[in-house]
């Protein structure tokens, strides 16, 4: 495309945001088109980058990529800025800056872009200093069965919507521009309505809101310019139902510690009772010890972490794409790994397949990734 | 699973679908969760299958599946038999048969699960009479790039829903009970909300709603068992992002025929406004003899079909699910196919990757296949 068609698309660019409500009235009165999901939008600017605290949208895909030359840093600053740009119009429902389906941004659905950094973004000279010292591949569990392809990268994009068109296009303007410069490694594509393929009610235990500021975003103590940003742990988890369909009700409640009909714990009524932990029938503990909240859940208020699980699905192959978000992985996330690593029921049916560890950016006064070249 | 506690389930089942609204008011007040679909569901039962002529749901997978023992057509019989059993449950919001995550089943957002045969059904000695004529692999065309993994399968089903956690739910119900006498081959999974990754409106053109009789459903006239039933085309068509990006706004809608915007025709105004193909401007036609649209469009009143086209995108590989439905493909589809092949402006960013056709089966009064058993 000629930068004259670039510009004149880019003229055109405020008509072309206003045609949402045309285009989302064309599609009600059209024959074969399901509703259009409404045109709502999530900040881009501010202290902390949406996609992380936000509440979960139903569809995401987290984006691996590796650049080709990690001793430039100019490079990854580039990029980290052409991002910025598109994803500051995609989320307002605007097209990107080299957007040539401007129509596909319209309807941004609670379209969230959102930008880390894996320990190879560090490698240049100049940023070698500013890797955050948990940024690196976690320890090696015993439950690892880790597949190279679905590996740490250099960068990653998490971009959620609840359309998964906004999210496809959302998708390609993140990857197409940069090709040049990075190698695409993976794009994992989940989906969460509150439950995994398991039945299970996943994500009800969570840090409170007044505790973000304490347990997810980095305070800046350590590396000055990741004041505001956080870590994502992301895990790729593989769900065997064959052999968890072949367990009974009950046997899978007890792995769990909770009901399938509504996440209660085995000692409560509501999802969100609190599990009591010591409760015994019979001499018997209500929640198993070796299930997978008992060991899971905080030995110590340090122990607690975001967890955003979005479910993928391949047939044959489905289970979890598990992330979670914390100041420090090593201290927050990973005693709790170990634990599970060592024991956890569900173990028989779940199988980690992938792991990356990353730096999640600030959010952005004016671009993704100002303070780390400031 | 034992027959024991799967009797429990099943002793469970009206219990459990009527969970259904506990389960939602539950995730309408957690913490993550996104406002989860309305549980409306599309009858299983009556003349014709839900799915076809059905307003197309946001999510669908069309599933290809081998036979095993292809002379063998009690198992066949068998697999429609449980097929139907599940259908009838899931797109109820009941739990299906075997159903090992019943809560997955009580929001099935219009739900539907429709089932075709392909020409390796009709293998044994007992069913060889009663394949339709039409039902062959389609001629060769020479914009075609056939890649054996999307290619014919004995057996298809297309399971779509408004909701993929439903969606991932029954064809996990279609796949997992079939799997020892077939083999899976492929799933598709697409979504569709109006307009594909070309930022084009598409599916404006569609056969009257008061045709589908006469055009989509087969009357019997051939084959007897077929009557209420039809024929699926299923292509895999991909389409080049890069260079499609690489043409101009204008070059894209006079390769469409169409305006990108709103989708009008480009003698028109609005979408569904009746295209002028005769409309010159300085002895030029408006809309190009060798655009998309111009092509297409029929040459004669058999030369129509339903389109349902889905959006498929996995980076760097995207486009479009191309399903179509037609009483005859032959008669209806193949003459437009043709005339596409031998020319229409949009090949030039787009490639048939897969092809393979189904008789897709009447609507069921007690399970589906009855007709063809009979
Ligand atoms: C496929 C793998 C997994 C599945 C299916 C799974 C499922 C669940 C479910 C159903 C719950 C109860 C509801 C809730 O609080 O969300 C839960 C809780 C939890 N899970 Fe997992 N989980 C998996 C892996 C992990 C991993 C790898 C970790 C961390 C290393 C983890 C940490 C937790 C924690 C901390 C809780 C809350 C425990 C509590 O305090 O009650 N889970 N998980
Ligand atoms: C990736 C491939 C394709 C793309 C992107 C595409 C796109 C479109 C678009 C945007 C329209 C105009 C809006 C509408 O009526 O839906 C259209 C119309 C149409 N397309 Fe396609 N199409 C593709 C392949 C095909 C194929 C393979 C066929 C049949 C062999 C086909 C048959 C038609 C027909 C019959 C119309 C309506 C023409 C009229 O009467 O106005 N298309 N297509």
């Amino acid at each position: 495309m000629s930068r004259v068609s670039r510009r004149t698309l880019l003229t055109g660019g405020v008509g072309l945001a206003g045609l949402g409500v045309g285009a989302a009235a064309v599609g009600a009165g059209r024959e074969m088109s399901a509703p259009q999901p409404e045109a709502s939008t999530l900040p881009f600017y501010g202290r902390h980058q949406s996609g992380i605290v936000t509440p979960m949208q139903t569809h995401a895909s987290y984006i691996g990529i590796d650049l080709l030359d990690k001793a430039d840093h100019q490079a990854l600053h580039g990029i980290l800025r052409m991002w910025s740009q598109d994803a500051a119009n995609l989320t307002q429902g605007k097209p990107g800056f080299s957007d040539t389906e401007p129509e596909l941004a319209t309807s941004p659905a609670r379209l969230s872009m959102t930008v880390g950094l894996g320990p190879g973004a560090f490698t240049s000279a100049a940023l070698a200093a500013r890797r955050p010292s948990w940024l690196a591949p976690l320890p090696a569990f015993a439950i690892d069965r880790l597949q190279e392809q679905w590996g740490q990268t250099d960068l990653v994009v998490l971009v959620a919507s609840d359309d998964p068109m906004s999210l496809a296009h959302a998708v390609r303007a993140v990857i197409a521009p940069v090709r040049r410069r990075t190698r695409l490694r993976w794009v994992q594509q989940g989906f969460h309505h509150g439950r995994n393929l398991f039945g299970q009610v996943d994500g009800t235990v969570q840090p409170a809101d007044d505790r973000h500021d304490d347990l997810v975003w980095n305070d800046g103590a350590e590396q000055k310019w990741l004041a505001g940003g956080t870590s994502l742990v992301l895990r790729r988890i593989a769900m065997n139902m064959d052999t968890w369909e072949a367990l009974d009700r009950r046997g899978r409640e007890l792995s769990t510690g909770r009901t399938l009909d509504n996440g209660a714990p085995l000692t409560g009524v509501d999802e969100h009772d609190e599990p009591v932990f010591t409760a015994t029938r019979g001499g018997v503990p209500v929640i198993p010890e070796s299930s997978h909240i008992a060991r899971a859940h905080r030995r110590s208020d340090r122990e607690q972490f975001l967890r955003r699980p979005y479910s993928y699905d391949s047939p044959p192959d489905s289970g979890l794409i598990f992330a979670t978000y914390q100041r420090d992985p090593l201290v927050q996330y990973v005693p709790v790994q170990q634990r599970l690593s060592d024991h956890d029921a569900l173990n028989e049916w779940t199988t980690p397949i992938g792991s990356a560890v990353y730096a999640m950016l600030p959010g952005p006064k004016e671009y993704l990734g100002e303070t780390l070249f400031a």
